[in-house]
């Protein structure tokens, strides 16, 4: 039984009805293009993720990269997979034609990687890793960096890193320990250890591009002084060719729990001379850079969570069509023929979470993209802002949303499977090992609370958060017309007002008791994800109403019950998830101190 | 960083405080017993666990069982385990001292046994397997069957095995296929395919016992026509030798994602001539033999998932008090010294949360120990009736909660570590992957909240019910002279009063739309387990609040912590969790249709 890559339908509901992707046609960047060269470029990255990553996806977490101290091996389909990518241009697919480029739009190119990441998303790591690196040169690097070192990064003989963290230093980056010494022909000498790198090392590419986080001499402590630097595996001589092997070594792979295709290294910078390092813009603003991508990287994040999510969704789903198994509550005779387990109520409730998680979350993902496209290319300067201000937001609840809930639902497909769902002979488990990793990396759940609580709601006087405030209640007004979808706006906005009041309560406790305030931060996010995703099965539910109500006669039966399964998703997480952020609110205004009071010598 | 086996403080505490384990040596079955004993008892597991099981716990995950077609062999340390665990006498602890027994409680072995399982849950697997099957020998069984399988089963020789699913049948075993077909020698031929069987084969013992679910031919329908059987791998000579190999095989092995050194089997029997089998007491009560010991079983699944709970808190504590890393929100100076993790606060929400699902899942299942031993050696027969009456109401949330719960604090203990919790250098990701188990056999999630809302709680004019409100009423009232565990009795008065509607409404609908009412038994089965819990954490906090108030200076910094810790934990899960109910039973009230309406085709 193959499990088929993400929905074709529900792709394009998101794409052209829940958002306006054709309008983006109408600006000036994407004028040459169609929704043909849109849905095109998505086909195209369909065909290659069925063929080329699909494939391997159980094989590349069978037999996971090896080191045999000198060289890192990769089952062969990977580099297969690398090349078809590459070729196909998806590399470069965002950069301008003048670069090289297709000037494809973000939510165009999101939902093109969300195939790639539904069929192997380990692999498809290669990928997204160098298009993030790739981009920081592209985005902060000077004239001849960009020369010398993207364009194998666009055409694929190059790969890319983010090298962060290190062996003492994860979420609290201000305090890495990597040096960096300017050397006399304005280059730098890199020495330190980094830990947990994706893509570090493999035999892919001919080159790997690391992107390094280090402290110049006399920097300021913490944060504000730390810089950026290119550290190349290969040095690039001025043509383009590959010079001397720089003083980048790998020290081990690490070995994951899922995501396994993709290595995880321990990677020993300038155990010799010093590995050679370029330091991209100004001194100690590395940090300020790096989160520019990083949270693109978060939306990333998201969308693998939710997809590897709907990937368990769609198994699970068709599991539970095909499997016989027991009969209703109410039917007594044992002689009857058993039902699919589809017709049991509590496999409709896993089933349904599992839908509500996966096309909740890559709506939320799909989202946020086009507010960085609207951030990008919106029409006015207002709207620019905006998209900016409000994307910077959500930004911590996009990340998170989809890992925690994106992993429930691959919990949820291996309930529906039983048995089956925990042997490695069927792919769930694999989906849920995988998606572990992400409500942890580029900032796990607790960081992220802090940033949203601490930070994004309170950040200019709260501009972000009315205008979010302002789009749900458009939505709210929107509901109005139909009855379905009205009811559920008004569950949506009695549960908005106590949110509202406990966001104020908290925003005046914030200055007066920051600790003990945001040690509840991580409760907040919930909350706030929860809200944010009701808001977009709102959406989807006034869509699929107006399509009920105005087109039921002409629409075809398969159309008619694709918006019934988006209502009733919609009913499934207003009504069953939403509540439970009544007693979570109930916890922030009575600033429950348990945890915070919690001492070390009770445990 | 060595794990502990989990808490001997807590333990004691459990045993001693919590129940009161020394009353059962004024039970004539344990009068030649002595409080030492039973710690001698304990102590012993404990040494043994620490010796032999701790030492392959992880490698019994990377070098899973190997099948060459011919035999299954196993690392070598789970031979050295086996043999330990057999040669200290605990395949035979509990039976008589006539039987070679030692005649140990109930509750004290579970407690033993949780020091295997902390250790090594998949090489302990084994033992208990086996002391499940010769109970239903020793239980069931003929004279002349106890005496042939029995000695080899109670001193090591043997293994035993219980062969229920097949490929077809899982939850639904009313629908096996297995059959059985008389001999002329009293015996019968066996015929058809078992999945999922544990320990099914393996190299550990020069026997297998299985006990095996068939029909004979002409049985009712359904679960009435279920037969049981002893069907050995080899058959065993009037004097205990072994004879010929029987018709059962192992046709292959299944790859779990963990639990990896409990071998799981897929066995043909009767390939060749029908493998010969043995029917255990009469025919067609074969279910009702084996859900006696699938009740005990339950409770073992349940203790399983709370301990691998247990030992991922133990190894996150003491990650999170070893590893710096940040500063407090309030603090500003990037030069001050970072902060162990345990001082962020949502670090020890984390710890918190597993604390409370570790000792607290504990606590009920050795509750549920002791109830299991007042049914069999209770002073009256009231009390004996009452203590089975009490345990068969809650035994589906003995299971199903420690393995909701257990497998969400192994997910913490993750969090905790960060990347280091993702990667199999460190031992929490194994935790995790081996509770997920829990969830799915021994009954779903999902069949113990049918069993739960359809049969338990009605039964018997809710004798079960109505014998936990008083017990829970007690508690409440010896809450009262303690301030702190007064106000928790406060508020789980005021939920357990919507509780207990919620639970009369459900009865009243059972009768007359039992499909629509038990489309939400999950949900009931999740509040039933949130107020059991916390009326478990009531009690302890009421014993910590008792000892503070009466022994605060006698105690020793040690203890205090101790109590001040429960009492902590107790707060914890009645203020942050118990209130997730009220959402949970407006879902129940409302009678909410979303899942159980939601249509295939809509998916």
């Amino acid at each position: 039984m193959d499990t088929p890559l993400l929905n074709d339908s529900d792709l394009h509901f998101l794409l052209y009805e829940f958002l306006d992707t054709e309008a983006l046609l109408a600006r000036p960047r994407y004028c040459e293009h169609s929704r043909e060269v849109f849905d095109a470029t998505l086909n195209t990255a369909k065909t290659i993720a069925e063929k080329y990553f699909a494939n391997h996806n159980a094989k590349g977490d069978a037999h996971e990269p090896q080191f045999d101290g000198e060289k890192v091996s990769l089952i062969p389909e990977t580099q297969a997979a690398w090349n078809a990518f590459a070729e196909a241009g998806f590399l470069a697919a965002h950069h301008d034609f003048d670069d090289g480029g297709l000037q494809m739009p973000e939510v165009i190119l999101r939902t093109a990687m969300a195939y790639f990441t539904a069929a192997n998303i380990a692999t498809a790591g290669y990928g997204f890793l160098t298009i993030g690196a790739a981009n920081l040169i592209h985005t902060f690097g000077s004239p001849e960096q960009k020369a010398r070192f993207l364009p194998a990064m666009l055409d694929g003989r190059a790969s890319g890193t983010m090298a962060l963290t290190e062996p003492g230093q994860g979420s609290a980056l201000a305090d890495i320990k990597t040096s960096a010494t300017p050397a006399d022909d304005g280059s730098y000498r890199i020495r330190g250890n980094k830990m947990y790198i994706s893509g570090g090392d493999h035999s892919l590419t001919e080159n790997i591009i690391h992107l390094v986080l280090a402290k110049i001499a006399g920097a300021p402590a913490g944060a504000g002084g730390i810089s950026l630097f290119i550290v190349p595996k290969f040095l690039v001589n001025d043509d383009g060719t590959l010079g001397a092997r720089n003083d980048v070594a790998l020290a081990g792979l690490l070995h994951k729990m899922g995501f396994r295709n993709t290595t995880s290294t321990v990677l020993n910078f300038g155990e010799r001379d010093g590995a050679i390092g370029y330091l991209v813009g100004e001194p100690h603003q590395g940090l300020r850079y790096m989160f520019q991508m990083m949270n693109e990287a978060r939306i990333g994040v998201g969308a693998g969570a939710a997809i590897l999510g709907y990937q368990g969704f769609n198994y699970s789903l068709n599991y539970a069509r095909q499997r016989p198994q027991g009969r209703l509550p109410s039917s007594r005779d044992a002689t009857s023929p058993q039902v699919n387990i589809i017709e049991h109520a509590d496999v409709r409730r896993l089933l349904l979470s599992q839908k509500a998680y996966a096309e909740g979350g890559l709506a939320l993902c799909l989202y946020a993209s086009s507010l960085v496209e609207d951030a990008r290319t919106g029409a006015t300067e207002t709207a620019r802002t905006n998209a900016f201000t409000l994307l910077d937001l959500i930004t911590p609840v996009v990340k998170s949303w989809p890992s925690k809930y994106g992993l429930k639902a691959n919990d949820n497909a291996i309930q529906v499977l039983g048995g089956a769902g925990y042997i490695r002979e069927y792919p769930v488990e694999q989906y849920f090992r995988d998606n572990r990793l992400n409500p942890i990396h580029e900032g796990t759940e607790g960081i992220q609370g802090l940033d949203l609580l601490g930070r994004k709601v309170p950040q200019k006087n709260m501009a972000g958060y009315q205008l979010l405030r302002a789009a749900i209640n458009a939505t709210l007004d929107d509901a109005r017309p139909f009855d379905s979808a009205h009811a559920l706006a008004q569950t949506l906005a009695t549960h908005l007002h106590a949110f509202d009041q406990t966001t104020q309560q908290l925003m005046a406790r914030l200055a007066q008791t920051p600790d003990a305030t945001l040690a509840n931060a991580t409760v907040y996010l919930d909350v706030f994800g929860r809200v944010l995703v009701s808001w977009l099965w709102l959406k989807q539910a006034v869509i699929a109403s107006r399509q009920l109500d105005q087109h039921r006669t002409d629409l075809p039966d398969v159309e008619i019950n694709f918006y019934r399964g988006k209502l009733q998703a919609a009913r499934y997480y207003i009504e069953w998830e939403l509540p439970e952020i009544m007693p979570q609110l109930a916890l922030l205004d009575g600033a429950n101190s348990r945890c915070f009071d919690m001492q070390d010598a009770w445990f």
